[in-house]
């Protein structure tokens, strides 16, 4: 099942996508996946961000092939940070380019979303407290990020409002573990790996996570970049593909 | 004015505290200050964490004390991560120490309330976009943290559920480079210090992180710790006292 978040006519919706048209959820997928019976082309709707207001847990160096190419250690424990909503932009919005930005890299990650509450979730019933899977963009300005990491935390060179494109829909009932993804820059392929080498799969970062926070219904895990990341600027297009969910594609834009 | 969220007769409201009664709003007072004539006593009513869900920005090695202590470097741009709203917590809240813990410090901070909207805000208008400013207490678990900082981020050490307590009250027309502030475990003075001693102060965190992030009403920084941190263990009780704001107090328990 996919699952997209919309607006048509000024108001927002989620629904189910059936074919080439949306099946309209009652309320939203967290609470119930009942429709009301109103429908909406695919066509006709713009997509969204599909969680509203996400919290937004990324990792770091969680694929053997990013942490050859970025010459770091290979991480013993999941390397986890949080990241503001306000970095949550959706499926055709564009990321914006910051004024003070000299090196931009874009990074195709698997997000996980939440459905249930969760603390403490052991790692083999940690896939049932998931809703389903989308496409993230953890957008990243390395000089601060990296200058950020040296101090041992980081927020800003992650944080930027639009780093973190999501969508274009939840897709539910995939096996997290064997999925392929690509990352395109202006339609060249730059990344492409299969899920299968996370290095800490789904069920130990929602696990590894629970063991501290509470994890709620609406939360997104990015779950890290495999090689392949480079610097984008304004004019690009980057469009990140995972099987089973489609294709999230973003524009980058200057700051005004 | 002081400004309380609080519970009583099973619902939740905001007040403002006038002598020994709180002035009920009608509705937060990140929409308005009015009241609508309905009073409840203090003694009366538990307050509860005076933000709700507030998304949390911490800084690190904010006071030349602490750097000191933690024998760190001076840092040269503030030190920033975030921490999910699961981890705040409010007045005479457990602060739950957990089962893996191994060594829990408690950290006394000033935290400011974000009262307005605020992207690329300059630092001489930076105070106008606060509505005030209360007490947190940054528990963290070092072990944990430390090993985390060493790959250059860092989540659980400081995101236990419990782990920020906030309030008692939000106190607003307070100079924030000009406040004492003291902690306390089981009644022992433990931390001391002046707002003036922060090494980045308000104006420029406030301005610093906005460069980044849209600030949004509700948000709530924590703005670092001085020197005097130390262990805490279940059943010590932890208070934070800032003048003109009054004291946070909390006990510690054990996980169950």
């Amino acid at each position: 099942m996919q699952i997209g978040r919309y607006e048509v006519g000024g108001r927002t919706h989620y629904g189910i996508l059936d074919g080439d048209t949306f099946r309209r959820l009652k309320g939203s997928p967290f609470e119930s996946l009942a429709t009301d019976g109103a429908t909406d082309p695919r066509a006709a709707v713009r997509l969204l961000c599909p969680v509203e207001k996400p919290r937004l847990f990324g990792v770091g160096l969680n694929y053997v092939s990013h942490v050859r190419e970025a010459k770091a250690e290979t991480p013993k424990f999941p390397m986890l940070f949080m990241m503001p909503d306000t970095a949550a932009c959706g499926p055709g919005d564009a990321i914006v380019y910051p004024r003070e930005g000299k090196h931009v890299d874009f990074e195709a990650e698997l997000a996980v979303v939440i459905g249930k509450t969760a603390r403490r979730v052991p790692k083999e019933k940690a896939l049932d407290v998931v809703l389903g899977y989308t496409c993230a963009n953890d957008v990243s300005e390395r000089t601060i990020q990296f200058a950020e990491m040296k101090t041992g935390c980081m927020l800003i060179g992650k944080s930027y409002d639009t780093f973190c494109p999501i969508g274009p829909v939840i897709a539910t009932d995939l096996d997290p573990g064997n999925l392929d993804m690509e990352g395109f820059v202006n339609g060249k392929r730059r990344q492409s790996i299969n899920t299968s080498d996370l290095l800490f799969d789904v069920p130990h970062l929602i696990s590894y996570i629970s063991q501290a926070v509470t994890l709620l219904p609406g939360d997104v895990i990015i779950t890290g970049t495999p090689a392949g990341v480079g610097p984008i600027l304004p004019g690009d297009v980057v469009d990140i593909a995972i099987e089973g969910i489609g294709t999230l594609s973003n524009p980058v834009v200057a700051e005004q």
